[in-house]
């Protein structure tokens, strides 16, 4: 009468800080951070486990969490890509059951203060999600995904809302001139297809943070709507190998404070922020030909 | 050279409070609150707002807002997947352009003091997702899930964890007597094929949620992956109107703490509670024949 | 030139687990639980510590942690008062140049499910500070102050608020009806002079609780400041032990939707939550006689 | 047999966004941001609200919120100190009952990305909170906190913790070479004895900011205390006008992972970051003569 559908099982949020004390390649004398949040996700054949409890198949939890560190020693972390699909690749090879690997991992980026002295900077978080599926990927071409989330950005000026939609619910008036105020959550997916060896993801990354905050801060806005799309538009046009973007923009609404009952004048100079409700804003940009495979409604 | 993607939008997060002060079919005398929040997310042809700006398809997430509070008053909020119903359908019937509605709530339970007085009660909060699809539903039957999250259980015996799979880097002992802690988040979907206003979804919340507590409580678990089985399978048998049923159950661990330096033995009485990293063990339980609609990996 | 003022250390929120498996006192034949935060705070003759690096006084924080345990397995937790005290009087007798200890415990409730299972209820948090000052306790009494916070309350009637002071930039109308809604966090002083020794602390707590409750409940409100009063008073003359209780209620607003745009009347039934900003109002209220020691502006 | 102890009320997280529009002073032709959190309490003579609900002397917590605004639309917000001793100085002279008035601003950073664009940048929070007390501040001088929180530093170098006391509960084992991480939480009190006419808080801000962590980064520490007393002697000693710094310093604790299981060796280059217990270091660094005034254990 019941059956096991779609399953996943892994360690979460795996806290690791990788030192390098060598800092051999680099000019620099001091140490260089990796300060990191692993997840793993497995899948495969599991349902004896589910079913009957018979853990024969089940790699533990645990034993994921000692491969991220051992790992971590044993080769380093390079860029987090590479460390994802490192670990991807591993955990789909060394297990009959598992078909199929995902790891996520968060960086927070720490600024230098001295050989051995560090500050945390930035408040963005940059992510990546390698999913390794046997089945999936004929070629054996993992999914490598790279994104960022919490960067916070504010226009002043150069945003308006008009022209919209008006039916018994809306009161909403409209302006040529609001700020636009949002937390870039990004995922972006490297096409394979030209072969990802060649790809710096470390360079990608930096670019393609770049490319959205220009994009936010240079298009003149209508709709949070058409600045996402601006956004992913010069993220697809500025990297061959992005086939994919998908954004989630929350809009971050500043209300312009009434100031009349004071009988003073609010020249655009004060508002309110607002946590609740907010608007979200959710949409992928496809490079022509390529299929969406970030999810999203269809 | 590109095209848009998926996309939605939408007012997330509205917090409604909901005053019943008639309770006319109620013997109480008393008020009865509702304690919502609410998001809405739309999709359908929306591609000119993204690409110039044009938002005369747009109804505006202020709008939304408004229409919940509106609809709050005008036909009061009875259970949260009725008020979701509404509001999904009113959407998709309104506005030409949108053909996707997503209505998704969590209610905040309170238990009542006095008559007008109240405590929040209970932490786990209660959620539903409506999904109105013009396309996909072409019987005109909205998508309902219902669900709840941060149900937070234990058990302080009758849990095993042995017979693993051992690598290089597993270390973990093998137990026959461990804590087993979870918070609960799952999400189950009605069957609608059968008609869905014979549901009484408040009925039907309270069921799901006793067995999903009872199922836990009385599994002997060799995995909570096993537990998670069981209490999928619980819900599925004791409400023939549920087709499907996801469960994302965090390991939350409790460690033994060794008290061997200090000469003293650990009689499985003194555990530590660890934030990070934790297992995370998610799976979908789906009636013979259901399709799995939920997500998850495939 | 510069000078060492008042400092102290310690161990931060040990997540404790204590399983009573025996249950001997009881008729269950099931387990019990503790869930506990502790965090210990230690003060006294430190200064070398800090100006010269010489730690041969200090009590390593991991000890401290590592005597929680300890104790916890020896002694069990009875109340959550009781087990602060044992830990504070231990800090202070065994080390010599530790002259004050601090002990701050938070306690989670949860609710039996069967013999070995539970689950999270209640969604305050049970709180104790214990302080023992050898210097100030002449008497060796310690402070034992207990409490609760994330109480959240919600009178749906009964509560006005008008007569208030208007300046110009008073812009608030007057209301004889609205939403009264808090998040209670109290800590009470108990007065050691008639012994503590006979106080059970679980009982007085519960008393506490439920004397805030009636109190919130009962009072026809004209400002939160009053309810705060009432409900403090409530406390003192319902429990002679204690001499002071300081309560800090933040005032979450729900504000009533205008719905006039809608050409709809909202007769007190459709109200938005509001996150910030909130009033904030504390206060302390003392038996005659005793003083403020809780703290607080003078 | 009941009496009112301290009280204060008032509007906590006013979250002010103030757009400078002409930038008349300065060489950018571009907008500037004031992005701020402001809390007001208000303390006198409030008997009258608690004890019978008279509100006569009651500024509601509403006029003080758009009291903020009104204030940002007047003034301008030039350093939050300033902004608050404006508020703090108002609220204190326009209300006969209100004899203290406490300012607190929490301030978040901004980096500019064109003459309209900006991006949230620095974790860090500038924080200052002015009280304005006319019984205690006889010659009319306010107090002045400054500081900052959230600001997370690491040294991967440099840090020792050995020759502490043991008792039956130590196991920590010594080290020469340790992880230190902290998230810097303080608070320096300005001395207005000379005038804070003077003060330039923002150039003020930036120089105690940079003593913190170059006094963090270039101290060899033996402990976190020793490296708290360094940060804030070093910061008493560069700013002549700081009569008083607070500092508390969670000790984030980096743990060595043990590789051996794996026959592999940590030559300190693999870490992982724990949450939970942390240790906490508070400390108050003194100019000499100078009273501790900023709270803290006696």
């Amino acid at each position: 009468m019941v059956t096991l559908g779609p399953n996943q099982y892994g360690k979460a949020e795996v806290r690791l800080l990788r030192v390098n004390r060598s800092s051999l390649n680099h000019s620099s004398a001091g140490h260089e951070l990796r300060d990191l949040s692993v997840s793993v996700a497995l899948s495969g054949e599991l349902t004896a486990s589910h079913l009957t409890g018979d853990n024969s198949a089940v790699l533990t939890t645990d034993a994921q969490k000692n491969t991220v560190f051992a790992f971590a020693a044993e080769h380093g972390v390079a860029e987090i890509e590479d460390f994802a699909l490192l670990l991807a690749e591993h955990f789909v090879a060394s297990q009959e059951a598992i078909s199929v690997a995902r790891v996520s991992i968060e960086e927070y980026a720490w600024e230098r203060l001295g050989d051995h002295s560090f500050a945390r900077s930035a408040r963005e978080v940059r992510t990546t999600t390698v999913i390794y599926d046997t089945a999936r990927h004929d070629t054996g071409e993992p999914l490598v995904v790279s994104g960022l989330k919490d960067l916070i950005l504010l226009n002043s000026a150069g945003s308006e809302f008009w022209g919209f939609a008006k039916d018994r619910y809306t009161t909403l008036a409209e302006t040529t001139d609001r700020i636009l105020a949002t937390a870039v959550n990004a995922q972006w997916r490297h096409d394979q297809q030209d072969g990802s060896a060649q790809v710096s993801w470390g360079e990608s990354y930096a670019t393609a943070r770049d490319l959205l905050m220009s994009a936010f801060a240079q298009t003149r806005s209508y709709s949070l709507q058409q600045t996402l799309y601006a956004m992913g538009t010069r993220v697809i046009e500025g990297l061959p190998d992005i086939a994919e973007i998908r954004l989630s923009l929350p809009n971050k609404h500043h209300f312009e404070v009434d100031l009349s009952p004071f009988g003073m004048e609010n020249k655009g100079e004060v508002f309110y922020a607002s946590d609740r409700p907010y608007g979200l804003i959710e949409g992928t940009v496809l490079r022509d030909g390529a299929e969406a495979e970030l999810g999203g409604p269809a």
